[in-house]
């Protein structure tokens, strides 16, 4: 059976017109049926751009009000949304917008500068302001949403290196907005604040969920401490998405205040936060629910509820209503306690990379995707999870794969051998650090820095970069990089 | 692709264990394990009967823990329920077994005296006890529900007088929850109270809301003023489904008291209500949301939402988010406050009647279900339902068709022609009443209502009979029935 529906934005602006969808410090608020008609304006000027159904459209941008216009534009035409980390360097971006096939990149004003720098690769680049002057073209736009057709790619950074797109659907969307409805609840007076990037999942999952439920977002452009604190103690927000960085920074301004009571979640997700934090957040009161998601799941598929918050610290909960979870260890099903790489499935679950068969073949299992994450289920079924994907860094928020940056190492002049750990950091949870075997002799530290930086994130780049004579390898030769950490120079 | 959830009892059973799942006065309250066990258990009995995926299996019950059980432990099989309105005679319980090829009727026991004398149509009878008293088969039970699978199946009388097999898939019923949930919200202190018969959708569905929310609910035999009234100002309920002959009673019963917080909405649905009943219940401070929906939108499809309830009075509301409704005059999109047939679309809609491809042509016109309602929609669309099916007379939130009641006046001897349309009635809104032509002098009122109780459920039999030269017809010989009016007698 096709599933449609009208348009989700049509249809919550016929439902709610007057009601605020997006709410910005010291900007206008916008309503639903402002963005809805932003958002047509904004599809028939693409539209005039030749920008048509099927089309993949990048966006390059820091969260705004056009960011979102822009997201919700390419919907009415039937275009995809290539959602681009802005921290990424060119030689990255360019990667994503060949894999792909990105026919125009649109970016924000602030960002135009670095984006023209993308435009030497060959796909055009313009800037929401730069679209927002054309005429628009008078053209038919989608009235209904076919919920197994595609909505975003977001990339993901694999274990072999190269990043994979990630492909979700509007169906994908749907569920992973009603999925966290039916755990979190639903209430006319919730107000959700986005301070995680829009290119992320868990960004972009809070704006399907608020012209799904007709729910305002307060929406900063970037985490910003004082203004998550204003927003939660002045503007009352009700739900607020954060990484455990967020969270320290958070506790260490509250200090000895508390949030008023309109605050009823803050959603903590991006990789494990560490017990102290979570028993800090507990002792100011805060009504943390650690999550266990990805971008493969189209946001949080595990998550702590209300009711076992504060009897479970350190537990992701369980599967949301719609999704199964299980532990698997050597093809099969672990008992109670037993750790092993955690399996998911669910209508939220994305179907598949984009053009990626291997990465498909690798990832699904009769229905099931494989994280590569490990875990245990305890005997009440609340997960805990140990380790991100083998050797995966979060530092941040951000997935750092250690084989990505590796492989960059090993392009330098000079470099024989790398190695990439996380170590951790009291302020980003873990940074990454290499182990080299160099050699030319002359090759310093600086020298691997600023090459690094020219083609990766400077969240990826290695922090401290130690020298070694040898790598620890096993007996196919292979780096056995947890043996690596013995490599530090004792102090 | 083929949506795939954990089964749902299973699966709050896992969310929620020790949560109530229903709650009755004066028994034991069952968590949802408790109901889970039940119901498994249950369906290994009935699996020591034959019953196998896809049989379609009767339930002739009142509302109790045991029907609920019933109807859950089916799905464990992959088993149809066809659900019958108790109140029916014989002869339309037989109809209905035959047509929906029913292999068993499972029955409570307080109707299987009752019940018995439908075995004589040769369907075998068995009470919840009798299964109850059986030994487990160790069978496999289903894991996991397939949203397309089919669920439930609920008759519903046509224009045409035969009544027809709505097939709810699991889809229909999920998409229903969650279509109500994004309107009313969800909350953890939510329990419904549910004093509709189970057996219609009304009542049917929030038992789906129930495993789908992990909500509690708060269940009566029948609807009992005294008791709803207990269960608001006692017992917290906090949404309560009703019909307008409920809510008449429960207005007589406050009294001058006025209901506590707790109570966030009413729900009302079975038909229109007047205005002067919905400015009563405005005046005690009721919040009453109507709502619009049919057997085949699986309950509810278009509600007044609380942020309009107050300003709309009258209005059915708007079409949920998940679902579509236009006004359809001449085969064309009425416009804006014109009056036109009601059509509607969205995935809690049936994907069709049972074995009856003349009524899904009737019915379906690509993809829209045309409902036979009138109405119009407002400049801000809201929905204003007219007049219900044409000719529909609903009587205490029961739909009685007029053909219906006529063929069987009929085929009583002496009976030359019958009319039947709807009269106003303080009490149930309607009550059916009966213009006969007879060409048996001797034939009286009270010879009619014997042979109608025979044939009919009792709310279907006339409650008066007029006998009249000649009924009104149109130029091709067809009764009009709105004419009949003219032919009551001036007092």
């Amino acid at each position: 059976m096709v599933e449609t529906m009208q348009h989700w934005l049509d249809k919550q602006a016929d439902l709610s017109p007057n009601r605020i969808a997006i709410e910005q410090p010291n900007r206008e608020s916008v309503t639903f049926s402002q963005l809805r008609d932003k958002a047509k304006s904004f599809a028939r000027k693409l539209a005039s751009q030749g920008v048509k159904s099927g089309n993949h459209i990048a966006i390059y941008a820091t969260n705004s009000i056009e960011m979102i216009t822009a997201i919700h534009s390419l919907s009415y035409i039937g275009a995809i949304a290539v959602l681009l980390n802005t921290r990424l360097s060119n030689t990255e971006v360019a990667f994503q917008l060949k894999d792909a096939n990105v026919s125009l990149v649109l970016s924000s004003e602030n960002l135009l500068e670095k984006a023209s720098l993308i435009e030497n690769s060959g796909t055009s680049v313009k800037s929401f302001e730069q679209i927002n002057k054309l005429a628009e073209l008078d053209t038919e736009l989608k009235r209904e949403i076919c919920l197994e057709d595609l909505c975003t790619i977001i990339y993901t950074s694999g274990t072999t290196g190269l990043p994979k797109g990630v492909q979700h659907s509007y169906g994908n969307h749907w569920w992973s907005a009603i999925s966290s409805a039916l755990n979190l609840g639903l209430s006319d007076n919730d107000r959700w604040l986005v301070a995680l990037p829009l290119f992320h999942v868990g960004g972009l999952s809070i704006l399907m969920k608020s012209i799904i439920y007709g729910m305002p977002v307060y929406l900063l452009e970037k985490f910003d401490v004082d203004q998550v604190h204003h927003g939660i103690v002045e503007r009352n927000v009700t739900i607020v998405s954060v990484v455990s960085i967020m969270l320290v920074r958070l506790i260490e301004k509250l200090g000895v205040q508390t949030y008023p009571k309109t605050l009823r979640c803050m959603l903590l997700g991006g990789g494990p936060a560490s017990k102290s934090l979570l028993e800090q957040a507990k002792s100011h009161g805060i009504p943390v629910f650690q999550t266990y998601g990805m971008t493969e799941t189209s946001s949080q598929i595990a998550t702590l509820s209300p009711k076992d918050a504060l009897t479970r610290l350190g537990s992701a909960g369980k599967a949301l209503f719609p999704a199964q979870l299980k532990i698997v260890n050597n093809a099969q099903v672990s008992p109670v306690n037993e750790i092993g790489e955690i399996f998911v499935k669910g209508l939220m679950v994305t179907s598949g990379y984009l053009n990626n068969d291997k990465a498909d073949k690798m990832a699904f299992q009769n229905g099931w995707l494989a994280t590569g994450d490990l875990g245990y289920l305890d005997d009440e079924g609340f997960l805990y999870v140990m380790d991100r994907r083998k050797d995966l860094i979060i530092s941040g928020g951000e997935n750092i794969y250690p084989a990505e940056v590796e492989s960059v190492l090993d392009s330098i002049q000079g470099v024989a051998e790398a190695g990439v750990i996380g170590s951790e950091d009291d302020r980003w949870g873990q940074i990454p650090i290499a182990f080299i075997v160099k050699n030319k002799k002359s090759l310093d530290e600086k020298e691997i820095v600023d090459y690094c930086l020219q083609h990766l994130a400077k969240f990826k780049v290695p922090k401290r970069v130690y020298f070694v004579d040898a790598l620890p390898r096993n007996a196919s030769n292979k780096l056995v990089r947890h043996k690596l950490i013995n490599l530090l120079p004792t102090e």
